[in-house]
């Protein structure tokens, strides 16, 4: 991939030089990663982004380099001319790629000088993270940053390749556009032509590549920066990068189909990692009953087990209580922790729970003689033995089990339990990868918030076919043609077939409890262009941070991106809001509130 | 390039059949264009992104497919299943690439109806611009339009190969970023976190894409989304899109090189234009005195001559006094039109100059016995013949004289005046295609506003290595590293080597007035970086939007755009500001000043 970087500056890039090289004279160019001095030797390890070679400069043969040479400091900026030789047999580095030659210099000029760092210019710098935002520059001359930064550019390169070949166009959507009623907060830009009004900018290009597939554009695709204006997050930032695209004349199949294909070809041409079989699929409703998430790392058991009916009559009233108040009892069997576990741990586990608001964790020990258990002594025999068998519990076990009169806390306390079990018990590796499409997403969850019923995704998805009769007496039963691709737990993309018929539009709007004329001052721009000739359409978008993050084994979304915004903003001098003078804010006829 | 768009709706897009399909049965969806009924045929249009078929639905032969075709009306999407079948001869249609065959209908599935269409779906719908705008949904389906965005996504793509090929890394710079001192009005964003602070839209990646050579990325582009808060004009949108490369260890030689590959490489692959030959070279003295612009059109002569020492000691006083108070007289001669322009037509381009601030345009028209002017009186025999003869004027000629103290004017002015009359005459075709490179552009000029000189690119730009020595005295004389790249008079990119060494960016700031505190309060983060070892680097960037324009043959950049930014925002919703929540604004801590 480095063809062509030769320039009048150098022949060679660092890292491409090999043992055929031996003989050739080359000029090279980098930072000074290393110099050391033995005797009348300097020893130079000249670095760029290609990787890292070895230059001599030997007094006794070009007295005038070597001077120069004695001059330059870690990070300098230097061009050397010499030759490329093979290394004596003892010399040969096999930590390099280089390590098998060097260089023997015989000039070296000094493009520019430095200051000596305030980091190492080393993957295993152990500076903190202010330090290294600070720095940022420096930061980013890190082997394992550029990498990170290589790969972000050819996944995009890879899905830029498959996505053309499909007969997918690229178009750009607009950053100033209008703001959305729905969804999370926007960022506002002050209009200067329109006094008093303001741009936002798009969450998602979710309405424009709605129209454009009203335009008959039949394929878009877009790598588009998207903005919300929430506090950050180790995981998120507030302008984020999605792969989004729109298909028309398309089903779910249609675009699960062409994504597992371009999943597999991004997999495969960056780390040479197969995905052979077609991805399995799950229901969300399979996925929260096995593993309380509709996101599971399916890389591990630990599955949940509905115990609600073997206790919904039991002594122990807090399982009785949740289940007769329409909740349920849901246990997952930590297999071996019984005997791994201290008491102290499995207490842990019960503050665990809590952060999720669970009101306590019951905890069964199955040990060689009976089991250990603050509960065991409330339940009847028969209970017990049909916990057991139900978690197919064996000597050495920990049954973990959750109850609440709300079956989501339930869900997601076990399920967030898993994960923090397989944490605990090291149970994923980082290389391989448990993809899965969930499917038959909830159209409508009801907000208690709101009063009414709201999108699960947004109110433009279309529920499945033979549900469409439940939209007016069962709006929650009704599942959504709406699809999620999820990889080791984390949710990497997700996408839905939308409404084209104009009918079935307005019966959604009713279950979300809009008039017809509330619908229109909210969307009427899109449901204006559905009047002309729709065709049925859907699509998807992923987050190229995560997938980044992924492919390089990054847990830090920071360290996929050059220029992240931080919690500080100061210490990333470019990304930091500044005062606006104020001619200009009068021009946009703006006034700052001043704090009280 | 439409491999793989089958889906399980369709066998095939409309556009791509042919007759080595005749006897095959396909599934097609699109959009009705027309439908004509014919006894007991009726005829549809089928139209897609890929083209447009003939489907005929015979009464005879499927009744209840012709009856769903006999209710289908313009623009509703269907579904069709048929056979292909060769043309007779007589109905061969050779305005369109399928002309050769229909489809034989046997079934049709109405899959969206639709209102009667506002406008025609027909390139030459001379509808006005507004409902086209606010139809844009519409308008986009127009064949025209269509290939517009199809060309704009694979320039993008022949350009990211080309560069992915050659070492280029995509990186991603920040939209939110910290507002510029200097540069054209920015777009500011408020700050939630960081009350009364303000980020702004980038206008370039300048700063970043400098920051990435400091960070050893060696070869960094982008083509990216950049802003500036300026009224609307034909040619230019408040958010527009930047081809934008930087690249260490580079001098200008190898940037021209690589640019000039790109260029032939877009060109050759998008529209099969051969740019054989290396692209010509003008320094901006050259082409100022030559063209009057530092972006000339070379597709036509009419160059300008300097007329100022034949007319210094005239009596006609506009010409000897423009001189004495250090101006200039140049002048164009218009081949042909002493003959061809009527008087009117002179005093048009009369008015035409003092559009671009001359006082007034002399003039002489050579006629087979004399010359006609107005000015001949005024002038002595051997300087009129001094003026015929530098500006080897024959009968029939007509030339063209502008006098002015402020030699910009009389550049500027005899330049525009070419370019008018290039379009009287019509003297350009749009499909040929004259590149130029402008190279030595001033380093830096002097702005009366300001009272001190500014720089002609940025403050970062490297002025020429012979012309350092002047900046401390004759700062005006020093020439840049800079370089344009200007095709048919429209200038399509253009950047620069920029300044690497410490020493020389601080004299570059005294030159500019700056004190050593000015410069650090303003570009203090690179500055910083700039210590620790800084490559040498420069860069170019080219406009998207310009290069689709022409490579379209089209001259409003809206008809290059998906959804542009219009005048009349109202006419495009998604584009539209809108008054935002006050609740939001309160937490921005923000108050709208009420207008007066």
């Amino acid at each position: 991939m480095y063809q062509d970087m030769e320039t009048s500056k150098r022949t060679h890039t660092c890292g491409i030089l090999r043992g055929n090289n031996v003989g050739e004279k080359v000029v090279l160019v980098g930072w000074v990663h290393r110099r050391r001095d033995l005797g009348g030797l300097i020893f130079i390890n000249l670095r760029d982004r290609t990787g890292m070679i070895q230059v001599v400069f030997d007094k006794e043969v070009c007295e005038e380099a070597f001077e120069i040479a004695s001059t330059v400091r870690n990070e300098y900026v230097v061009s050397v001319e010499g030759e490329v030789t093979l290394r004596e047999e003892g010399q040969i580095n096999h930590g390099i790629a280089t390590g098998e030659i060097e260089i023997k210099g015989e000039k070296i000029e000094i493009l520019d000088s430095a200051h000596t760092p305030p980091i190492y210019i080393e993957d295993d710098d152990k500076v903190s993270e202010d330090i290294r935002l600070k720095y940022r520059y420096l930061d980013l001359r890190k082997p394992k940053m550029q990498q990170n930064l290589i790969v972000r550019h050819k996944i995009t390169k890879v899905i830029r390749d498959y996505l053309d070949q499909r007969g997918f166009i690229e178009i750009e959507t607009p950053v100033l556009t209008k703001p959305t009623p729905e969804g999370a907060r926007d960022y506002l830009v002050p209009s200067r032509v329109q006094k008093g009004k303001w741009f936002a900018l798009p969450q998602s290009p979710q309405l424009f590549k709605q129209i454009l597939m009203v335009s008959g554009m039949d394929r878009y695709f877009q790598i588009v920066k998207c903005f919300r204006d929430e506090d950050l997050r180790a995981d998120r930032q507030p302008e984020f990068t999605q792969i989004d695209m729109e298909l028309s004349f398309v089903n779910q199949e249609d675009i699960i189909k062409i994504n597992e294909g371009l999943i597999r070809e991004v997999f495969k041409k960056i780390i040479g990692y197969d995905i052979s079989s077609s991805i399995p699929r799950m229901t969300y409703q399979e996925a929260m009953e096995r593993f309380g998430s509709d996101k599971p790392d399916i890389r591990f058991g630990l599955e949940l087990k509905d115990l609600t009916e073997i206790v919904k009559n039991s002594e122990f009233k807090v399982f009785s209580n949740a289940v007769r108040e329409g909740g349920q009892v849901r246990a997952i069997n930590a297999k071996g922790c019984g005997k791994r576990f201290s008491r102290k741990e499995i207490d842990s586990l019960g503050e665990f729970v809590k952060l999720y608001k669970a009101k306590g964790l019951a905890w069964i020990n199955v040990t060689e003689n009976s089991v250990k258990s603050p509960i065991v002594k409330f339940l009847k025999n028969q209970e017990l033995q049909d916990i057991l068998s139900t978690m197919e519990a064996e000597i050495g076990d920990l049954i973990l089990i959750v109850a609440d009169q709300n079956e989501k806390i339930v869900y997601n306390t076990l399920g967030q339990l898993r994960l923090e079990l397989s944490r605990k018990l090291k149970l994923t590796k980082n290389d391989s990868f448990a993809f899965l499409w969930i499917t038959e997403f909830p159209l409508l969850e009801y907000s208690e918030e709101e009063g009414r019923y709201v999108a699960t995704h947004h109110p433009f998805t279309s529920p499945m076919d033979e549900d469409i009769s439940l939209l007016e007496d069962h709006p929650e039963k009704v599942r959504a043609k709406a699809y999620d691709l999820v990889v080791n737990g984390v949710e990497l993309g997700g996408g839905s077939i939308r409404i084209h018929n104009r009918d079935l539009q307005e019966k959604m709007f009713k279950a979300l409890g809009f008039s017809k004329k509330q619908a229109w001052e909210q969307f009427g721009f899109l449901l204006e262009a559905f009047q002309y000739g729709t065709p049925p359409h859907g699509g998807i978008a992923f987050g190229l941070d995560r997938l980044t993050m992924l492919l390089t084994q990054t847990d830090n979304i920071k360290d996929v991106i050059a220029f992240p915004k931080t919690q500080n903003h100061s210490c990333l001098m470019t990304n930091a809001p500044a005062i606006a003078e104020n001619q200009q804010l009068e021009e946009l006829g703006i006034r700052i509130i001043k704090e009280r």
